[in-house]
């Protein structure tokens, strides 16, 4: 492809609305262009990158088994009826009625519609397992669309469903599609992790995401440096630290007069804030819940939710905690609280000794508090903590690092919570009816080409992993008025695209310096420089995007440098 | 790929909701289930099928300079609203609000979308011409979605929009795509016909349909089988057919009671049905239209709707015709009308001679009718008439066919159209502000694949053309127990999978009728049977769905044998 006529109209300056940098980069490199909030046109750059990603996702799918096919996006509301969803999804569903009045949403994913699509052929153990996926635009109405492809209202997805005969095949299923998936973000040239995750209401241990690492990342990831250990900070376990022993001393109450956070109060009383007790006030649909962590602690509210049995969590504010806590804001603590509040404190809290915590009157806290003896008896002690950097790993023990990521890819195990509702049975050996065992296994298509933006760039442009890049080389001659040079770059070209090496010539008539901008900035991983010197001395000149440095070939062999190149970078 | 894993459900029965073969077909074949009216699942078969179709329409459209891109489903209404088209539109649109209770739509078609895109990028003279495509799902939401994917709501389209300086540029575009899509349904391996069609509103000879040949067609086509002119009924042009010479008789008015219709006033009159004038009242959003044609002709509705100018044209009831004409149902004609009636008059009814017609009283016509002595004067005369049977050919005067057709393919000027009213203007060498000349060129992906089995198909099932087949070839062993004939299946599968000709293995344990009748529904272009006569003669046995014919090769260098064979079918 020549640049006169390849379709990538780049922008000099940065689009105000962007606010990260693979939505600034995909906007100024003539990737992406907005047509509403959160739903992008591509671009043929960019349709390029996406269709290498998703011939990648075929292969490694079709590898372990998958068969694609497509369902539709329009989907009847009959199917979300079934399964109690349609309502679950709230305003985040984008609806529609037909002209006869019938009610559709746009899929946010298949569950439903494939498991009756399954159902409805699939009878007998023999038909089983089956894996089926498809790559298609999926629709969330977000209530902030922003970040560009990051967190769009319509995005593509690939999703797989796997349907098995029982647990063991669902373990087979999860862990192929676990390594399909790993295969895949590295052949996308990609550093991530495999993260344990939040299981929600489903629970046990069934999900992974699938996080490249990128400081603008959404979600923050622990991992350990000495094991394999790796988990969304929301899902990362925690085991209880034990204080050091020491003589339990008598519980006493102290004024604090207008000390209420937890740093004023530590100080106040000459303690570290690690010998306080933080409690949070927390409504929920299942009643007033306090939680309880170590001063120097945060609360996940996703393990306090799943521990909670709860579907709704938020902070009490001034007016619920003095109602419904029957306490004030920065002095509300576990001794002497109403019966009917439920109490959660993180493990560590029940290791404490000799701390302090609120006295649920006004200006005063508790001194001395030994959870066992002074409080506890109602008390449910759980990992309700939020883990921090120098955490020690649950596995090993070695100090854990906190990172960001970009959720790309999701594994997760259903088991029969769609096949029990939407009664998708099979029947077995011995002529029984059992449910299917399913998981779903999902890849964000369009968020990985984002999320390899955020990783590989710097401050002149994308820098593309070779495997993803619209094209591998570009060839700049630096005058393309001149002749010779033109020649011998139309030669170039030629040559690498015939050694299936992609390429396009820069053959507009711009300044080299326009043309040297442009091609950072789309980040073709080689750019072949053709000027009066390298004609001289018969040699070829090739800049390495990655890392700047330039390379120069003898004119007669340059092609077998150029792939090995590639092959290495 | 082996049978025993294969998503491909087979049904024994056809499902009493399939009207035509191809949906009868794909369901009874395990390719599609509906999800909803109009709305299909497209199955692992299917979905190879449609691959293929679009992989050659990929490659046709790149070789004429088309670069693919990804236009979003769901459209802002303010798009549509730039050109007034989302209340043309009408019911056929499906429309959704967002959570901020804004209007989008799900594409129709996207020329507003992808004007609006390259006005914002495109501003010189040196970035044209561009040509833009995409594949991917369209709405429309028929009143009665049916035919399977024939007529879905939600169906797969390739829509390129070529962008040009100038008329003569369109023309070029033009052309690379009527040439480009007579490559791609040849390629599928179709008997097609690229047929003149109506230009509607537009107008100018700006149109061609690709129609696949099959009975089931919901177009009829004429064509000359001694030139190369064929177009759609609606738009077939038709010269006057002159009447022979006579001396014109004195008008006179005739009783003929209760006689109503053409032929039995013809027969009344004891006059062949060719010396009467048919006129048929229409209402218009333009007023009363009253069409004349002679009496063995046809109204052609669309020729008559662009005549009048009018955007709405229906049959008058008989009220109406009281009302509106003043006249009465069955004597009806042209002579003494009102004078704001409107009266289109086909060319050849201008021809006619001593001709009869209807006077406007109850119970009587006019006989020996002159138009150009009796009435006329404020008539048009225009090309009104459908076209039948062994009419003559426009350009070489040959007995014209009639035949039926599948639309699939449609290319488009639009002129300036869309670039007028959403202002995609460039500046020419001059520095001169033009609006760009497009063109619009869809292709109906889904619907190929339908029409593809409407035209190549037998009672037992499909037959895919070569190209287009989810496989070409099947293995069946006569059993699959016996191990000996098994290890042949496999090996023969194995190697034919390894010359790059996709095979699948039936290696379920089926009766080899079962198996025999589910490879001929499918319609696999070869199935190889492996049993113990083959096996004891060292042959492979392979017969061609098509044609039936089984041919036997040596096991030893069979697979040239089979390369050459597919190459010839």
């Amino acid at each position: 492809m020549r640049l006169t006529q390849l379709y990538a109209p780049t922008l000099r300056e940065t689009p105000a609305e962007a606010e990260i940098i693979s939505h600034q980069l995909m906007l100024r490199a003539g990737l992406i262009r907005k047509a509403a909030g959160g739903i992008y046109s591509y671009l043929p750059l960019a349709w390029r990158v996406l269709r290498k990603i998703e011939a990648i996702i075929r292969e490694e799918m079709d590898k372990k088994g998958g068969q694609e096919l497509l369902m539709p996006i329009m989907q009847p509301a009959e199917l979300w009826l079934e399964t109690g969803r349609w309502s679950v999804y709230g305003d985040e569903m984008f609806r529609l009625k037909d002209r006869h009045n019938r009610d559709f949403c746009l899929g946010p994913t298949h569950e439903e519609m494939i498991t009756t699509l399954v159902k409805a052929d699939v009878r007998s153990y023999r038909q089983l397992p089956l894996r089926l996926y498809q790559i298609q635009n999926k629709y969330r109405d977000e209530i902030r669309p922003r970040f560009g492809l990051m967190r769009g209202r319509e995005f593509i997805m690939k999703d797989l469903y796997s349907f098995d005969r029982d647990e063991d095949g669902l373990e087979i299923s999860y862990q192929q599609m676990y390594d399909a998936y790993t295969k895949i973000f590295t052949r996308c040239g990609l550093k991530f992790r495999a993260v344990e995750a939040d299981a929600g209401a489903i629970g046990g241990s069934g999900t992974h995401e699938f996080m490249v690492v990128a400081e603008s990342g959404e979600a923050a990831i622990v991992y350990c440096h000495s094991c394999e250990y790796a988990a969304n900070v929301e899902k990362a376990e925690l085991n209880a630290i034990t204080a050091q022993e020491e003589q339990l001393l008598p519980l006493t109450i102290e004024d604090t007069p207008a000390v209420k956070r937890i740093r004023a109060v530590a100080e106040f009383l000459g303690v570290s804030p690690d010998r306080t007790i933080k409690a949070l006030a927390y409504q929920t649909d299942k009643g007033p819940v306090l939680a309880l962590v170590r001063g120097d602690h945060e609360v996940n509210e996703i393990k306090l939710q799943n521990q909670a049995g709860c579907l709704t969590l938020a902070l009490a504010d001034e007016k619920a905690i003095g109602e419904a806590f029957a306490s004030l804001p920065g002095f509300i603590g576990p001794i002497g609280l109403a019966e009917d509040i439920t109490v959660i404190a993180d493990l560590t809290v029940m290791q404490m000794v000799n701390a302090v915590c609120g006295a649920n009157q006004p200006d005063r806290h508790w001194v001395n508090v030994n959870p066992g003896r002074d409080f506890g008896a109602a008390v449910t002690a759980a990992d309700i903590r939020l883990i921090q950097e120098d955490d020690p790993c649950p596995r090993c023990g070695a100090a854990l690092r906190v990172t960001r990521g970009i959720e790309v890819g999701q594994v997760f195990k259903l088991y029969n919570k769609y096949s029990t509702v939407l009664k998708a049975t099979y029947l077995d050996e011995n002529g029984k009816d059992k449910p299917m065992q399913m998981g779903c296994y999902g890849i964000g298509v369009s968020r990985t080409m984002a999320a390899a933006i955020e990783q590989n760039h710097d401050e002149q442009g994308i820098i593309w992993p070779v495997a993803i890049a619209p094209y591998a080389a570009v060839v700049v001659p630096i005058s393309s008025k001149d002749q010779e040079q033109m020649a011998l770059a139309e030669k170039i070209y030629t040559e690498l695209n015939l050694q299936n090496i992609e390429t396009v010539l820069d053959d507009r008539n711009e300044r080299p310096g326009v043309k040297f901008k442009d091609a950072d900035l789309i980040g073709y991983p080689l750019k072949i420089t053709v000027g009066p010197k390298t004609i001289a001395d018969r040699l070829v000149e090739v800049k390495v995007r990655r890392t700047g440095q330039v390379h120069h070939y003898p004119l007669d062999g340059y092609l077998n440098n150029i792939a090995a190149l590639l092959s290495n970078l």
